[in-house]
């Protein structure tokens, strides 16, 4: 079963990396316990909407942005494949030019 | 502030309504009790992973799908508009069809 909280954890610290931050650091920003935030990263602990907003400020990314990646991990594990917008398929001019 | 909980209350009864089920239909099927399936409606309560999961079963949508409606409308919230996908841009050929 996808659990919220474990794709959440997982996004969450995948976004802490990019910004090489450390618990400590956001912890801080945050003004959540450093042991909270570890929990929430690991997918032990719900996090609650207002510490889920903090924690989004803190780390610099909106929150929609933070749920369609955990949207997106989610959707890999339910075996759901993600279709490739209509853009980045191979155009028609493309597919004539490389049989010609 | 944008918060999960209102949003996902919101996108939750919306796909309830799409169904035609009441809050008892989808308590039973759900095995959550009435009462927290309204609180979690109107985005008085977290819902818990688990529950959420159970909700997501209960009313034939999956998680990832309930997650980005989620995503949407938070992101209308905080103003960052929803980029429309390449394949409903207007194609070249057809700027050029209706210039012509």
């Amino acid at each position: 079963m996808a659990l919220f909280r474990r794709m959440l954890g997982d996004v969450l610290r995948e976004r802490r990396s990019e910004l090489g931050l450390t618990l400590r650091e956001v912890s801080g920003t945050a003004r959540v316990s450093l042991g909270y935030i570890s929990e929430i990263e690991r997918g032990q602990k719900e996090a609650s909407s207002e510490l889920l907003a903090s924690l989004c400020d803190a780390l610099e990314v909106p929150l929609s942005q933070v749920l369609r990646d955990v949207a997106d991990a989610v959707a890999v594990e339910e075996g759901i494949l993600v279709p490739t917008p209509i853009g980045q398929l191979p155009q028609p001019d493309q597919v004539v030019a490389s049989a010609a």
